[in-house]
């Protein structure tokens, strides 16, 4: 139920890049129970390569805390972390990530790869996967399914 | 050559993390010959996991090209990338990386694994390794020698 909850609150970060016209994903961090840190993607608005919600969320928390550690935080991001934003998260020891939808053309936690597979990371963070993977996924498929109609109108 | 002479300017980049006590690596960016981007880790004084030199370069190369695509772009690193930042030069759709030492404990292009061999990403920037590695090398084992000698005394 927790893990809905805050799950949910990544989702409206998500809902916000999509008003943004950006691709619709939101991420929040969350330390004993309090959210320190919620983010959107902002690629197209900042013109920022490294712009990715998981990442603004983990500079954030970073902030927030004034620390490059996050030990006891856990990540959920709508859609499942690209390589850019595992290797963010390792860095960052966040506790775990949940996410919600998998991502085919670029997930690192099983679609594309499955870097909790590769030994040496100093670091491996738990996943919980699945949480409103529907809204995530709906949001998303919305999202570019108009992005194409407006392309060919 | 030319690998050698924007290397050596990464290499003081790392120069500068160094003198702020802070590990001694260093990125440049080129475009056509020019440097668009320089900069350095600041994970310690930054407070801010996400703070590697490859990343803020790429940070400060977007922001002055107002894109967040740096095709063209090639990337100078005095040590080899980590997973999060070879996900970041992907992202960004620099040309190619050239990095100076091997990172066994974290470098992604070889050490730890490769992310080259992984199927499926739409951008492979071309790779370039060993220029100037030694200087990289070394600059390393000393910040390390010293740490550990000021940690015993």
């Amino acid at each position: 139920m927790e893990h809905i909850k805050y799950m949910r609150l990544a989702l409206k970060e998500a809902q916000k890049a999509k008003e943004l016209d950006e691709v619709p994903i939101g991420a929040v961090i969350v330390l004993n129970g309090k959210v320190i840190a919620k983010a959107h993607n902002l690629r197209e608005k900042n013109q920022s390569a490294t712009a990715h919600a998981e990442v603004l969320a983990i500079n954030k928390a970073c902030k927030k805390l004034n620390s490059w550690r996050l030990n006891g935080c856990v990540l959920y991001v709508t859609l499942e972390p690209c390589t850019m934003c595992i290797g963010a998260s390792i860095l960052s020891r966040v506790d775990g990530i949940v996410y919600g939808a998998k991502d085919p053309k670029g997930g690192t936690l099983g679609s594309l790869y499955d870097i909790s597979l590769i030994k040496g990371f100093n670091h491996y963070p738990w996943i919980i996967s699945g949480i409103c993977e529907d809204e995530s996924s709906i949001l998303l498929k919305t999202f570019f399914k108009n992005k194409r109609k407006n392309d060919m109108e």
